[in-house]
């Protein structure tokens, strides 16, 4: 039986995206009752300055409480040193830089050249390397618009792989690939993955966060396991993409992408009826105009069907 | 370059899903926009009592003005012989008379026995045996619920190989797959497929029919590929799914289906451009409640992205 790790980002990617604030004591519920189900990790914010996100501006809190919970890798989005010391001393798990392969989407999300992110996440590995062994955060690089861009159009791949390589010379532990503009399909999953594992190593890349946006989430997830991925990003209830490219919306759905895994024979931990009930706990916290999505909460599941 | 055949249902099963009766002249803008958009089979109706489906009481009359575009298959579905003489009347090139693996379901579907359908295929297949060979249409079984029922739950595979087995000595050209009820996944689909060729010939099973109803449907698309599968039932704008298995909705969306076949570099023939424009056709001649589906068409296509 295949382990698979689910990293549930809707606190993070599903926040940043819609206009509501959700109060901290909302997301310690939602990142809770996501525990009980059986995820064991969650990006639970971001640390950016709370005037660019207001939504994420208590992630310091978030991680605080995701850390009482025994086991659960508690993960966070930084975009620089500043926000880095933040996540270190509020005690995230693990830290993921996001670095868009494409240089105008990555000047329009963080307003930085590849050069000073490449810089800037060294200056984080070594701020990592100055701490006690057994209070570093693992660091990944997060190389997002790997498979296209609403701006630019097509992204080489030559060009994903020249920065996986640079962000691992920098110190990351891993590099990550995102279909933020949700431009993937199956084919060049495999492909890019291959390449990147080539040129990294085949442990340098084990994540793929992939969005919805025309409908081949869960074939582009299937095209990552059948090439070795074993760590998939989704989003309860589907809520979040990216408010920065636009058109791109839709982060994979949880429930679905669990639905699909477990119906394989694939085990990710994780009780669907657990996380029907934190979808109920993250829909009664939100106004109902933020719409959730996904097809296995409302289909029910198969009669018969046992985890 | 894999050429795949899209078959596209939803003048079928899309349109016995909903209450709305369209006019034959709407069917046939339909049609004949999905045909310029380089769609090659269709399933313009099916034969059967008008006080059952009035919405397809003009099947006869649609498959006259299908035969009209030089190179479209006109499929057609038939539940009985009564039905397969009004196909061969009406001229068209291929019937599919569902048997549900689920005796349950069928009964409900089709107020048959296995035993009954089976003999029914066979008088079919006389009938066709007995015309000119320039008017024969093409016979296949369609075996739905194979993955999995709403009424019974689990179907066993050995049923599904049985049935399949009994419907080709009935004289069918060829079986299909159909997964009514969205049950399916991945590893079934390829498991499955296998197993039904391994019984009747790798040349005796080339069409997946696959619903979206947890979402799962381009990737049950990409695990029959996968295989070898190269034909696929889809519904333009999603329409349909079955009627008779409560739970159970969503045929998978031909936009997005062949958004995915030809981002991934496989030949489908079809222009999404062209997609586009029918689903418009459709919109116009449905009542704004008849919801449409699908994400490429919101989404649209990706920039820069060329067929």
């Amino acid at each position: 039986m295949t382990q698979i790790l689910i990293s549930e980002v809707g606190p993070r990617d599903g926040l940043q995206s819609i206009r509501s604030i959700l109060p901290l004591e909302a997301k310690c519920a939602w990142v809770a009752a996501e525990y009980a189900a059986g995820v064991r990790e969650i990006e639970v914010g971001s640390f950016v300055p709370a005037k660019l996100l207001p939504q994420l501006a208590d992630t310091g809190d978030v991680v605080r409480f995701a850390r009482t919970l025994p086991g659960l890798t508690v993960a966070v989005l930084v975009p620089n040193l500043e926000g880095a010391q933040a996540a270190v001393e509020a005690g995230a798990h693990k830290i993921t830089v996001p670095v868009s392969v494409s240089e105008t989407h990555s000047l329009r999300n963080i307003r930085r050249t590849h050069e000073q992110i490449v810089a800037e996440t060294h200056a984080i590995a070594e701020l990592i390397a100055s701490l006690p062994e057994d209070r570093r955060p693992s660091l990944e690089g997060g190389l997002s618009t790997a498979f296209g861009c609403t701006l630019e159009g097509a992204v080489p791949a030559d060009r994903v792989v020249a920065l996986a390589e640079q962000l691992m010379r920098a110190g990351c532990d891993e590099v990550g690939l995102a279909d933020t503009t949700g431009y993937a399909n199956p084919t060049q999953i495999k492909s890019l993955v291959r390449r990147i594992r080539g040129a990294v190593g085949e442990h340098a890349l084990n994540g793929l966060h992939l969005h919805n946006t025309r409908g081949l989430g869960l074939a582009n997830v299937l095209a990552g396991l059948d090439v070795g991925i074993s760590t998939f990003d989704s989003s309860l209830g589907g809520l979040g993409g990216c408010p920065f490219a636009p058109g791109a919306s839709g982060n994979i759905v949880t429930e679905d992408l669990v639905f699909m895994l477990e119906a394989m024979g694939l085990k990710t931990g994780i009780k669907l009826e657990g996380l029907f009930a934190a979808r109920e706990v993250l829909r009664k916290a939100l106004p109902a105009t933020d719409e959730l999505y996904g097809f296995t909460p409302l289909a029910g599941l198969p009669l018969g069907f046992r985890q």
